[in-house]
């Protein structure tokens, strides 16, 4: 039974819209440039060339972005979602009147770099805490407008998607407990507001904390930049009556060790606030 | 006479709306977790404090955000778009409904974190550049559906905005080039098709470009991933015959040594397409 | 600590969205009556009088529907939502704009009789089982377009929410069962792919299958048109390992006898799906 | 010569946005349990069943709720619109990809048990009248956003349509008068003000009234909840001066005594505003 | 008893949707002179002055385009929708950022200079006709997305609107007649297949055809193109059996003899598609 | 090197958009008429034919109207944009079901009429200045809504665009030297604020304004409404310092005399707001 929800690419409504939106921000009225410059019967082709190595993604969205400009546009792609490459290989291939491929090029690229960054980084957290049981996940922490294809980046990297957003999943944070009195007090109110459906994840700093999550009932315990040493008593604490979540200030240079703490899991915003772009060109060629 | 353009902050419109899709995105129905957890008579305060220095960018949106979900939220700016803050320091502070703060808090900590590490970066670019003629701009390599933004947060790290889209200059890029035969018929084909308004900018790989672009009366030349040797020579190649624009594999190590070549106009995709995102924080209090 | 969660009213900028829907849907370009006959200038004053017993829902679309035409219509609710109300009480006032009151009227009414009627039929099912623990919920069948007020009603009776559609909850049907090939495999593929902080329920209709989805860790079991006996049977294989919720061909005449079987919960479709209209009347007269 | 306008579906644009608004409503961003259960590959294929006889209506619209997940889901309609079925009877077939079939089930469920509700209802009033003149008509009582469809069900259930809404008729009801001053200055002015293809339609509720409509040159008058032998009066008065409209407070048991006073329409709320919904059931199965 | 529906100004939710769409084509994502050459902080005044002569429309149009950009601007209006205004008046004043008058006056003109020039073409017309008992109407002959505010210039002008669309009234015609088979069956089928508020309108281009509509029982004829000779004719067979509106050919040289014939109505494609633009300034100057 | 930019029609997704928003107003929910008087099943073919002699523009939205409603619809375009037609030619053929016929005639024809009007008139003013080096432009007086329509129906007329829209120009008015101080300064600021792809166009009207701009280094000066003789004088001054755009004032009877005087461009406000609509007739006939 393999993994079904990590389906490598965003849903295909949500490529659909993010590919018209940006498709009219960069294009707007007329690509000012093209029209003056090239024919509309020129025909081009070319390649989607890594200038790095990486992994995959994007390239659904990417693909989205040539055939809205027009469906006669040939979009091969040679590597798939969550595929490795190395510098110089050939990613996909286009081929199509030149005005189209000409005003898709940046926004394709745009979101292709920065997808390709997103599953890269994503993959050297995965490949860091290979041996541990914990599982990396992504966090709320995306760019506004693109947080689907951001996730769909980090599955392609081989991480976990957290909750979407808000209304899929009770999280209390920090705020919430000083503003509801006390962990006791705002999971008994979750637990009695909430539909049947939902589990409840609590945020701690501290042991104390720690404690009263785990005596609140909670059913998963996020442990928020505590220290190595603090995640191991809490991990202690709490043994097998919740699932123990790590966040905050892991990098690659510690994730190894969050991950032999016994956590089951690993949130990391910078995986997609602040993964860098991953360089890919586009050289077009006259075709007969 | 002050820079009018630069207005550090996006126009109002696009900042509603990227407000009010961002947080359909992170809010979607509703709030599960505030909703479950704190009553709707609740009332918060709190701070946005800097976990590292910066320069300031995005407080505009970030207010929107808090703004849309609640009128009468309360929110103070104490750092202008454009101003340094060093860690610790409160940036603005925030009071009113609990559950708008607490539906509106990621969004805006996305906004804010991105475009002030925007700004942040393009200050870095602006004072390794301080002493030479050369101004640092930015590129269309942005988020797709935030380049507005991403736009003013450049002007508030103390960059230039190069054209906003396709649709608003012309640049006759490599593919152009290829395509159109040469830079002498993309040129005079550009001439003669576009409305009078318009400049015309031509991208150049090697001298036998610029000499080309320069013979074809280009007005602006951009030097595109040239050496810092061969961009001396261009620059002695073009005189004051064009506006020289470096552009291509420009990062802090070596912009100075760009800007010292004598070019007229530094172009760093980096700004917005790699800036590492500025740690900010909201912590919120109940109030009475 | 009260039920927060149970805002009697839908979210305000869903309100907001369907009653702008609804009066484009009947005015569209305009109110041909009312602009042939009554002068802009006339001002008129109305009361909504109930002509059934019932329970109070929908009020705050209706009133929206009014200061969508006019912002200086007057509308005093005297009926809350979730009140119970007698034949002949008044449930609010309206004065304003003759045109706007006329033309917004039977948008008005349409919102609120059918809401009241949700209501009404809601609390008939929560007095019915008053003496139970299970809880009466709402379902998914509900008129396309208009289920947070729906939902909203289901409250104002004194009813539980249900998951709010196909993205917040793992309700593993039939179908599912059929496809995936069996409980087991269903909820292990589940529990594998969705996000750490979503239950998982089980639809069953036998008590094989019941028995099945103890066994497989369902954290929620769905009793689907079994007869009373059958319910009884289920409940005691169930005991406390998994919350249990009757649902499929409930009604006024059977729900006593449903929850005295044990259940958790009591999912009826009837709530939304079929509920009659309340029928309320606004009769106008012209002021001064 | 057949009837024309009444064809028994909706426009397809409307059927067309009406689906895809549905559709969002209740799958949002995903249908998280098909997602993590059933795999993308899964082929299904089910049927229809009606669970109860009835007539009917909203086919169109279940079927472009399958289509616009899927092109390529396979949707066979074995009953047409208007076509009377029997308990057990296989209403349509639907074949494709499992997670669309099973994203799509609810929605199209809903529009369909609604409309075959509304169609089945007002073939039992016209059945009622089927030996008198008097022809069934809808009202704008109708649930707001669907009313299209509402409509297209009346007319498969072999009633009439009235007025769309505000915008394409001249109905002056009760309200109207009081605010206008009388019957004769309410017609008037309507003569005067709207353009020459619109009729004039005055809703009474007394033989005064309607003395007045008939001198004001009505063409048409609404007896608007009178008693059968008020409504008999009245067709005396009104002979053929204008059409007549029966209207409020007529149900199954006392239509044919209110067709047999001789008017030429009655038009019943109840239709759209209190059908109880039709059950119908989907069952899938795997298929290779 | 005052004209009523001849409100004349279009409604206000399409004004402020046009003035809004209209606003984004002009001034798109900025204006790139005001913002590069104006402080935003620089307020301004400035008058409308008439070039030409004329009657006053599309004052609420063009005062909405100013609003919208700045809700501070302060417009006073000094001639109303219908007012005569002389060469050199001032129409309205407006006060305000600098910014903001700049970016709207374009478009404001735009609006303001096509309406005014309809509704003094219509004036012309209709002074053209007023020692007879015809109306003066106009057309579906309007610019598309703009039909709204044309009507309401006709209003202003003195005319009458015909029906809106094709959704609100029914006017068989040429086409109609040829595809139906003839002019007997086309109304017989119209008159049972559309609801009962609607009269029913055919068009004829022949004495015959007259006398065929008159048979068939029409409520309005028109006289599509007939020589003033054939329109004397035409009203002689209808005499007071339908209402008779002439169309086709009739400008202001032949009108006051169209009118002469005893037509009801007359009904004129010109007011709306070739009314030449009204002359209209607007010179801002700095207010401190 | 032929035109590129020059595509004679507007570009697709603006087309699709325009249409489909045209459809909307004039159909809404439904052609009354034809509903009523044709059947679903009667197809029709009909040929625009036409009635003046002109120049074609417009095709492509013509075409649209159709193909929107009915994509089974055939219209063979017999004259494609910038070709000229004489008096009763056949300028296309359309095909298919009578009742989406019926319903786009009256929008294709108001697009038609519209922009072969626009296309007509510009080739007269081009016509007009054939021996001068002068060119035909535009401006921004448009009808709000349809200006990328009115553009290409120029460029078919054989006309020049100008500036798109206030986003894609430097245009320093009168209002804008008034509130800047003066034009050096004007000049000088967008200079320094606008991005380097832009040149900089003045408006001047008098001989002293144009030396003021020729000194601040304008690349166009425009002579807005100065007389033959004073443009004789601004033409000597300016001589290659800067091309020469005339306006304001300028038609038929004197347009070959302002080309005279020298100047490169000469923009035409009356060719898009004041050209007469261009009588075309579509007439349709039943086709088995």
């Amino acid at each position: 039974m393999t993994s079904l929800v990590n389906d490598l690419e965003a849903p295909p409504h949500i490529i659909r819209d993010l590919a018209s939106q940006a498709l009219a921000e960069d294009i707007g009225p007329g690509d000012a440039t093209s029209q003056a410059v090239i024919s509309p019967s020129v025909q081009a082709a070319g390649q989607f060339v890594a200038k790095q190595a990486g992994i995959m993604a994007g390239m659904a969205v990417a693909r989205q972005c040539f055939q809205q400009l027009s469906p006669k546009v040939h979009f091969a792609t040679l590597k798939q979602a969550g595929e490795r490459f190395e510098t110089a290989e050939v990613l996909a291939e286009v081929e199509g009147a030149a005005r189209a491929l000409l005003a898709a090029e940046r926004t394709a690229l745009n979101f292709l770099q920065r997808l390709c960054g997103v599953a890269t980084l994503t993959r050297q957290f995965v490949d860091a805490t290979a041996h541990a049981k914990a599982q990396i996940a992504d966090t709320r922490k995306t760019t506004p407008g693109v947080r689907a294809l951001d996730r769909a980046a980090v599955r392609a990297g081989g991480g976990k998607n957290h909750r979407r957003a808000l209304y899929d999943g009770i999280l209390i944070k920090d705020n919430h407990i000083r503003l509801a009195g006390s962990i006791a007090e705002a999971v008994a109110s979750a637990r009695s507001n909430v539909h049947y459906l939902f589990k409840i994840e609590v945020e701690t700093t501290s042991l104390d904390q720690v404690r009263e999550a785990v005596a609140a009932g909670a059913d998963i315990i996020m442990l928020d930049n505590m220290s190595i040493e603090m995640m191991h008593e809490a991990v202690a604490i709490i043994g097998d009556q919740a699932l123990i979540e790590a966040s905050g200030g892991i990098d690659l240079s510690n994730v190894a060790e969050v991950a032999a703490t016994g956590v089951d899991l690993i949130s990391v915003g910078t995986l997609t606030h602040s993964a860098p772009s991953l360089d890919i060109s586009l050289e077009l060629r006259p075709v007969p």
